[in-house]
């Protein structure tokens, strides 16, 4: 016997029927704020990643050489994918774009609770627009999907800020500092001591007395006291920037789950102007649940045309441990509407009630491994059947079919044409009036 | 710029919408049967395949080791996996086990018409029992999704038999013949001559009149015949099995879509029972759109109990052929159910209006570019928006927004509170009686 590979899991159907649901959610808010679908390719040429060396994403590529002598690599991300899509079809696209997807990715990393090496990302993207309404319709978006799970204001909170006004606040301290260097340790300042965290922005070019100015406006994160410290037009530019958003989100009705957190920096270096995180709100799941932001340089450093972009990408197995802690996760339980369950020569009838209750839409099981009563009815109840449709020989000679409600127990005769009948969606309630 | 890796396609949206509306009719089919939704990796231990050598597959794996020194593959099909999952919870899982899952594998194959390197397969099983009702039942969904994408009976059909009818057969004229390779001449003898067929069961052991004989009551496909012919226990109960999962197929209503054809023996030598191939019957789709059957031995040989199963796993791009050759294939186009129109300060009320049509569960969208009347007009047009709301600031300030039919451009004013108000679904027609 084979086993499976580390960081990888297999979806029975009771843990996929939760996972379903909640994926049917953030898929459903983004069809209805017309974003549309899209799909990808799992591989990729690996010199995508390969070809910005030192990125700790080539660290964890899957690649390899394929038959025919390529570079490949499993896509560890998507958004090298789409600006590839973007590029290829760029004069034939009406803008904006607004694409989404959810599929796996893979990353060669340390599993962890929340972290497989193959994990599911829905990414949202808009392409061609570089109006803060389209941040703010990616943090609507963001917003309704966690809102439609059930979470709340209480569960969740954007983290926003504007990578201008760190890069601003920080070549206004000194032109030459290395501003891809501090932002990254501002990025870890929540994780490490602060005394650790000054060492960075020194060695990121800063002198001992503005790193601890910076990190102290910074750790303050009032946008008026950044704007008079800096005295810099590119911060000024950024706070602007970042308040349209926040005002362009309260129209959409977002507003209320953003905080503004100078500290969020995002990791990634291709982020350009708003940045956000999701935070649990109670702290419990520590690290962020997914991040978004924008990217208007993207498109062009892989030779498209100057395409603003913005998007946000939840993981699904941080967000399933958000739900989880707030207690929103949906049931992991498979349902059915009904089990037709036949004894004796009936087989022809209750295959014609399976098909017809089917027609209408419901989940409907029958017998194909040729039970005893007993067994089936025990069947019936693993697969939570709501319904179970007793079709006997006996019954059947008289007209009838048995109705049993499976949560109660009770159990009705019914006429055989009324079952379906003229009835979407019988039950022994319908009957039992 | 990096280029698509050869065989492997990006989905654009309009592409993608008829893509997602098949396959929701081929998924939501298989939820009405019961069968339940199961997710799987996209990569196993190569040993799956290689351990079985002389696999053509094997030649087409995409393998390589991974970071950890694991010998890893990509995926070529999911039986294997499956087998795995269903012997690491044997013991607690309901029997009969009833499992879909649509999703990539990949191969690496000649590239040709219906045919890449990255395919979608929708895998529809049910484990535990022997049945002739659980051959029925496959055969009963595969029709329901074919018919519920629109095809008929003068589109396509399934040809069926048994494989012990031809193993029976071929041992009654001798004993030593090697019946995997004369199933296998069988399997391509549309694809050959007459006289290189017949070779190629003199190849597997038949002397010259036996091959003619047995070819001959093959393609002539008259159960009773080969009964008699054979005059073995093997090829009788075959027929009676064969027999029976035809009048189980009657029940569930897919009979009508079979026909007995000896020639279908499916290339794969896991299969033990029926096995089917749908056709197109016009014969337009040359080769096999897909094929199933029984496969009883597959989770005793990778170290299970013995498992009696039976499947099928229809490509997502032979039967978008199928489709298109019969006229059926969803219009490849986006929908949108409304686009409002912000023009001047009115973006408030706008958003208002979204957020009230998103609730309602339509498609709508808005400027997220702060475009000017006309461009945000052209954009709704190239959404295929429905209905057009214009929110105008003077319109506004006297009460009211203008809807605008964008088939017919027919519009109206109507009172902002009017909209959507108590309307579940306003449209120009709502309002122009």
């Amino acid at each position: 016997m084979y086993d499976r590979i580390k960081g990888f899991r297999d979806f029975y159907p009771a843990e996929m029927a939760a996972r379903r649901e909640a994926t049917d959610v953030i898929e459903s808010t983004a069809r209805r704020y017309g974003f549309r679908e899209i799909a990808t390719p799992a591989l990729e040429r690996a010199e995508m990643w390969t070809d910005k060396s030192g990125d700790e994403i080539v660290e964890e590529l899957y690649a390899f050489e394929d038959k025919g002598g390529r570079h490949v690599a499993l896509t560890p991300e998507l958004t090298p994918t789409v600006a590839r899509m973007v590029v290829a079809r760029g004069q034939e696209l009406t803008k904006p774009i607004k694409w989404f997807s959810t599929r796996p990715f893979w990353r060669y990393e340390q599993v962890q609770q929340g972290r497989q090496r193959e994990f599911y990302q829905t990414n949202v993207d808009i392409f061609g627009s570089a109006e803060p309404a389209a941040d703010a319709e990616i943090l609507g978006w963001a917003a309704d999907a966690l809102t439609g799970l059930g979470l709340t204001g209480d569960h969740f909170e954007f983290r926003i800020s504007h990578r201008d006004v760190l890069g601003g606040l920080l070549e206004s301290f000194d032109a030459d500092v290395d501003v891809t260097a501090a932002i990254r340790a501002v990025d870890k300042s929540e994780k490490i001591s602060r005394g650790a965290y000054l060492e960075l922005l020194v060695d990121a070019g800063l002198d001992h007395d503005a790193a601890v100015e910076f990190a102290d406006l910074v750790a303050a994160g009032e946008l008026d006291d950044v704007v008079a410290a800096a005295d810099s037009e590119r911060v000024t530019d950024a706070v602007e920037n970042l308040r349209a958003v926040l005002d362009a989100a309260a129209a959409v009705g977002a507003r209320e789950y953003c905080t503004i957190s100078l500290e969020t920096a995002r990791g990634l270096d291709y982020y350009t102007g708003v940045v956000f995180e999701c935070f649990d709100s109670t702290g419990e799941v520590s690290r962020s649940i997914f991040g978004g932001g924008r990217y208007d340089d993207l498109i062009e450093s892989v030779g498209g045309p100057p395409t603003p972009a913005v998007g946000v990408a939840p993981g699904h197995a941080t967000l399933e441990l958000l739900c989880r802690r707030a207690g929103v996760w949906p049931e992991e339980a498979i349902e059915t509407d009904y089990y037709v369950l036949t004894v004796g020569d009936t087989r022809g009838e209750a295959a014609r009630i399976a098909r017809e209750l089917r027609e209408r839409g419901h989940v409907v099981e029958t017998d194909v491994a040729g039970r005893s009563f007993g067994a089936q009815l025990e069947y019936a109840d693993s697969i939570n059947a709501e319904t179970t449709v007793i079709v006997g020989e006996r019954d059947l000679e008289a007209g009838q079919v048995t109705v049993k409600d499976m949560a109660s127990g009770d159990q009705l005769q019914v006429a055989v044409e009324a079952f379906p009948g003229d009835h979407d969606r019988p039950t022994f309630e319908t009957f039992a009036e």
